[in-house]
């Protein structure tokens, strides 16, 4: 068993590098935290390079099928993104799914120039639990493989295709025969009301600026969920799930 | 007009202490961090001590009737929870809203030892925007008034009656003929079969345990939300706006 003690080594040094974002695209790769994201992401068949794993715990990852580096909680610490050191880190490969993935997909959610990390994460892991064929990320977006995204999916990174668009023709080109929904809160339609199609594009904007006119334009149909008169709008992971959880 | 420019003025080095939960607790006040967040509060009336205010912002403030302090950047940056300033932070008193004031409120959402800031704050907004009368915080949850709290309800504390319960007896004493749900990952009742009734308190475990044996004894009904069945289980703060939205 290979073990690696000094917070000095050059492995670990190249791994706690993952945490940033130019790292992650130089190396194609990012860090899964923890038992229950390795496990899941190895079921799923996500490509494994190695895992750190606190030498107490060794006995569980059998499973991984890779090289496991047996390891102390300073290391992990030093490694991890968190405050306090997870059992495990494993550095696993990036997958990039393609828009052409998801042009026969029927229940298609889009999100345009999401930030929140938190959100972002929590959005994917509702989309697994609530049957969303694909997310689309539109324009400038959040990283997917941050650390905080992808343990705000709970595990759940690898179950809904995920593609990345930056271009309204490629959106054009692909779901010309989609009902694409912009929600609004100025919009007329009521959530309650609205009447699911086999092929739905729904889209969201980011918290901060709404959807752009430029999918606004491009939609064919509109929603809001119904509020309080003196409530303003809704978390963006919340207004998603109460969407998602209403049409599908 | 005053004016403090130093981060090391005691009232600058006093207001930053209110990050830490003793001192929001010993002073009984807390941080309300940029112009939405207190002009909220002033519209809902809590009660406001002081404002540092940006110099540069200052003529927007007169709504707040009270203390306004200009001040720069550095001292702005020292006092916030969050990593860039913001604009202006008041320092406002706590409401404590007593179990009483919800025995006659018809749609009650509880929250079982809630540790998540941002769930927290998520829910509270949420509640404001989906009807419901009012939150239970039961057992050992994260504090109300922390800033990452207040800020995740966008000036929404206030719109709901929250009041704190360590004991079952004193739900089972205001809550007796209220129907009582337990959300359960295990129920066999599905959330879309589901039947309000005028007097409910939805309740909710956390992310971590989920709901007590204390909590289930309690419960007059339960009701789990559908799932795909490779997903075990949906955010804290979905699983609450998914269900508000549905039986409210």
């Amino acid at each position: 068993m290979e073990e690696i003690t000094s917070v000095n080594n050059e492995l670990v040094k190249e791994t706690a590098k993952l945490q940033q974002k130019k790292y992650r695209d130089l190396k194609d790769s990012f860090l899964l935290e923890g038992y229950k994201s390795i496990e899941e992401a190895v079921k799923a068949g996500v490509e494994i390079e190695y895992v750190f794993v606190n030498s107490k715990a060794l006995n569980k990852y059998d499973f991984c099928n890779c090289r496991i580096i047996s390891t102390n909680e300073a290391i992990l610490k030093k490694i991890a993104s968190t405050e306090s050191a997870p059992e495990s880190i494993a550095v696993a490969k990036q997958i990039h799914n393609s828009i052409d993935e998801l042009k026969n997909a029927n229940r298609i959610i889009l999100l345009e120039g999401i930030k929140d990390l938190g959100n972002l994460g929590t959005i994917i892991r509702t989309s697994s639990a609530f049957g969303a064929d694909g997310i689309i990320l539109y324009g400038d977006c959040a990283d997917l493989y941050n650390p905080k995204c992808v343990r705000s999916t709970v595990g759940n990174l690898w179950k809904t295709t995920i593609a990345e668009v930056k271009d309204i023709r490629v959106l054009e080109k692909h779901f010309a025969n989609h009902k694409r929904i912009a929600t609004l809160p100025l919009s007329d339609n009521l959530l309650k009301n609205f009447k699911p199609s086999e092929k739905m594009l729904i889209m969201f904007g980011s918290e901060a600026d709404g959807l752009s006119k430029e999918l606004i334009d491009f939609s064919t149909d509109s929603l809001k969920i119904e509020m309080k008169g003196d409530v303003e709008s809704l978390n963006l992971a919340v207004s998603c799930a109460v969407v998602m959880y209403t049409v599908m």
